[in-house]
């Protein structure tokens, strides 16, 4: 199996409410493929998909009952300590959720962490130890 | 905010349970970053992070309580339908839980559906209309 992902759908509550999301506070463009039933994002060599939670769990022949927490996070790395300071205060700006402030971390790094719609964790990181390319990948 | 994602962190039970699953199931190789505490895979331009439930909640200043549907899947699309039936038997041979046997999709593709140790979802696909580069990559 080689060591690549193709593809993160989030199963939402809302579909137009994390739709909006996405595209107003991240800034964000769906691909051509979106519908009105599902979302999709062009990220760097994979996508993000949106879709409704129940259609996820139906697609996967499993129960929808979910609650609390999302027991994983999404991690957007930026370049400095300052660049995540301005993202979160423009993310904050444009209505997101901030759960923890920009900080020092004991492993070197700076981050924070803000929430989705749904309460999805995205993590706005610097990290020194793990540099990006000119396109943000990690190599 | 550019768009791109860095690292997935999956937030889970058992540390080592998951590593053994992710290097012998997937046949994955963790990166020399990982430690005793967190576990990581170099991804297409991304990484995928093993963190317990507990430090993933801390880290964001969350309750760690959560229970039921994971509300995410994550997908490894291969290249054809073949290579979704043999890659599904490689997963199942060596232990991984099957969810949905690969069938064809009402959009067109081919797909199934195993679950990791922590019944997070992985979707084996293959997708006629988003096709991939040599390296794997949606495009």
């Amino acid at each position: 199996m080689e060591q690549r992902l193709t593809l993160i759908t989030l199963g939402v509550k809302n579909l137009q409410r994390s739709k909006a999301f996405y595209q107003q506070v991240f800034g964000w463009k769906p691909t051509a493929a979106s519908t009105e039933g599902v979302v999709f994002f062009q990220l760097n060599g994979i996508q993000l998909a949106l879709f409704p939670q129940e259609s996820l769990a139906d697609d996967a022949g499993v129960s929808s009952e979910g609650k609390g927490f999302r027991r994983f996070a999404l991690a957007h790395n930026v370049r400095s300590e300052q660049e995540v300071d301005e993202l979160v205060t423009l993310l904050e700006q444009k209505g997101a959720t901030v759960l923890k402030r920009p900080e020092k971390a004991f492993w070197g790094g700076y981050c924070s962490y803000i929430a989705d719609p749904d309460e999805n964790l995205w993590e706005i990181a610097y990290n020194p130890h793990l540099p990006l390319d000119a396109a943000g990948n990690v190599l």
